[in-house]
């Protein structure tokens, strides 16, 4: 005889409704250090909206996304679409997203400096919701993030240290510990502390900064002090193809990958085509739209993922699917961020089984004191972060210090990043210029 | 103050261990007409293996495939290597599976009668694993498969009949209800009662049979009888390239799309190049490492998935997200199959988005009192099926029909599909011909 599939399930019966029944957006502001790159240096405060989503299951979620104002006004907008959408079905929320988005036609507020803006608006406003859907999946079952996205492959996820180059600290205010990284032996200084510290075994420099002379030598400063490490170089397209062609020429065999040396699908695939070393991109190919075209012309040889642009975790798999199929290599792109953020990239990462590259991470930068999450949950050690095992994302949000960030936020009069202006705000002659060598 | 996590969950604590425990593989046999193809006839009964997944969380799961000899082996092989594997891992399961294929150097048993012979060992294999883990997934969730594949974007999903020329019964044996299909008329006939029986809002037509004119003379004739129903021609490569041109614009505006017309990725592209419709296939696109090729040299336009090859429900997910990207129509193949495939396609089909076409299904074929799942699960109304709500597949199986089949395919003597060699039993001077005209 059959046993029903009610009698077999021990633990549950049908959970029936768990609907969406309002969300929360809090947007805040961290402290964030005067971090050089090609379009200007970071504010004091870097911006970020924390999204809760509530159901009637009496369990809440949680993501993390840009805290930009145009950025805010489309998440309240697509939030108050939400209600009544069952949790489990993140492709309805992604229809009603798209669905209140149809009609926006405002341009920027990003929240990536310009340096990002092709990337869908639809899949940037959708993640955090996808992230606290999945969230909530994973506090019903009692099960990690990772196991909705078809288990974790390893433990730890391995991230990479990212250098700036960057004054001793914000105009005005006091130098921060890290101090000023204005040449490569900053830089090695810097990535020496990051390597002590976080023990990471991969680093990155943010280039575009100086002129590509100096980051060629800080990036053989790098080799000769960390003769084992994978180095990558990230001037954000601060190129011209043929720049891009020498420079990559010059560091044959000592970068992993060059990311992003100049704009956009066609020159990247000319300099791929000169260069010895893999190419690699968060700035031509942003959103499912550029895929096609960039395997096309053979642009790139590694995409950095990013949730937070390409809809969420599910969204992020499905691109983790195709650059697996079209042989592309797949790494992962950060923005400051805060916990929920990295908890969201860590479980993503370890469901990820062609995830060949250790993960970008601003997470050294951000004063330990400061997060939206209860300390305790996400640790670096040896370089990597332990996939968190709790239901869900695994970390718990903090209602003081999430209060502490927001009136900080409040505080700031920020409300949209701009590292351009608060350059030109310092240097009056500071000119906007892409390629700027 | 903060609430910790399990204090949120009012309905569970971490399930902890859901570990599989065993496996218990069924080959099964059913009853299948007469019907016709390039390579020969269907035999008297479909092989089907059923697999059941054991867990220590005391609920079981079922995944159903191709029941050939050789397949079956290989599903053996790969069952010894999974118990001690978290339920919720499917990535760990399809690294089990590829580790025990990996010394698989056996040809053949593919379960698709040699016309799919490129997919993958692994993905065939990994596909029941995946189905089942999901059933289970979804038990213990208390919620619906499709729920676990991002969420139903449909109530119903749209199935297409499928149309087989075909005898009026096998050798030696009676008629069966559908008797003789040889001709224009008699494939029209078969249409009025798959219609209106099951209500299809498509037809497809199994070609490669007879002569092109005869088939496409079947097309013009089912066209001026369904002047509304999309109409497909599925000749399984029996074609040459000219052939090909030659069918596909003597029907331009009246199919839907033609499907593999003829023989591989380059063939494919100069007939699209030439042809006035859509063109999908399921053989020369039936791996991931046929995707690239296949966009580099523009042979298709839509792909018909099948999770039987594809590596199961999460990896065909992945071929949708391909699809959509590279603007590729998706569509949906099947073999000769029971209830727990039937359900399988179903939720995937129901969480699939961008899937643009009624999917195929030879349901209409199988004699109903034979199935290995109780019946009522899965019913057909104006050419669709409901979703199933359930937990898991929402399918249960029977084990008393499931130990008739399973008696069933000890009686038939019947190891490994061969519709050629059927066919060459009965017709001593019948020939395999690719292409055929």
């Amino acid at each position: 005889m059959s046993k029903s599939i009610l009698e077999q399930a021990p633990v549950l019966a049908n959970l029936g409704q768990a609907a969406i029944t309002g969300v929360t957006i809090t947007p805040v502001a961290f402290k964030d250090p005067p971090l050089l790159n090609t379009v200007g240096v970071h504010e004091p405060f870097a911006l970020r909206a924390i999204v809760e989503v509530h159901t009637d299951a009496g369990v809440s979620g949680v993501g993390e996304t840009y805290g930009d104002e145009a950025h805010l006004a489309r998440l309240q907008a697509a939030a108050r679409s939400l209600p009544g959408t069952d949790i489990f079905n993140i492709n309805q929320l992604r229809a009603k997203v798209a669905a209140v988005l149809a009609a926006d036609t405002s341009q920027g507020g990003h929240g990536m400096s310009g340096m990002v803006t092709g990337s869908s608006t639809t899949d940037r406003v959708l993640s955090p919701f996808d992230v606290a859907a999945l969230d909530i999946q994973g506090k019903l079952l009692g099960r990690p993030v990772s196991d909705l996205l078809g288990g974790a492959v390893r433990e730890t996820v391995d991230f990479s240290g990212y250098l700036f180059y960057k004054w001793a600290g914000h105009p005005d205010a006091e130098a921060d510990s890290w101090g000023e990284a204005l040449d490569p032996q900053g830089i090695v200084e810097q990535a020496r502390r990051m390597v002590r510290d976080y023990g990471f075994t991969a680093l990155k420099l943010k280039g575009g900064v100086f002129e590509p002379d100096q980051e060629i030598a800080a990036i053989k400063a790098l080799r000769a002090e960390f003769p084992g490490l994978p180095l990558r170089l990230d001037p954000n397209a601060a190129w011209t193809v043929e720049t891009s062609i020498r420079v990559g020429r010059e560091l044959d065999g000592v970068l992993e990958y060059l990311e992003d040396p100049t704009t956009g699908i066609d020159a990247m695939a000319q300099v791929r085509r000169a260069v010895p070393m893999p190419l690699a991109t968060n700035m031509c190919v942003v959103s499912f739209a550029d895929v096609a075209p960039a395997v096309a012309a053979g642009a790139v040889d590694v995409i950095l993922s990013d949730h937070h642009f390409w809809g969420g975790l599910r969204r992020s798999q499905a691109l983790a699917g195709i650059t697996d199929t079209f042989g592309m290599g797949l790494s992962m792109h950060s923005n400051s961020h805060l916990g929920i953020s990295l908890a969201a990239m860590v479980h993503l990462a370890a469901a990820t089984p062609n995830l060949d590259y250790a993960c970008d991470t601003h997470w050294p930068w951000k004063d330990p004191e400061e997060d939206v999450v209860l300390p305790g949950s996400l640790e670096f050690k040896d370089g990597a972060v332990a996939v968190p095992t709790l239901p869900g994302l695994g970390v718990e949000l903090d209602r003081g210090r999430l209060e502490k960030l927001h009136r900080q936020y409040l505080a700031s009069g920020l409300r949209s990043r701009d590292d351009t202006g608060y350059m030109q705000r310092i240097h009056t002659a500071y000119e906007l210029k892409c390629p700027r060598w």
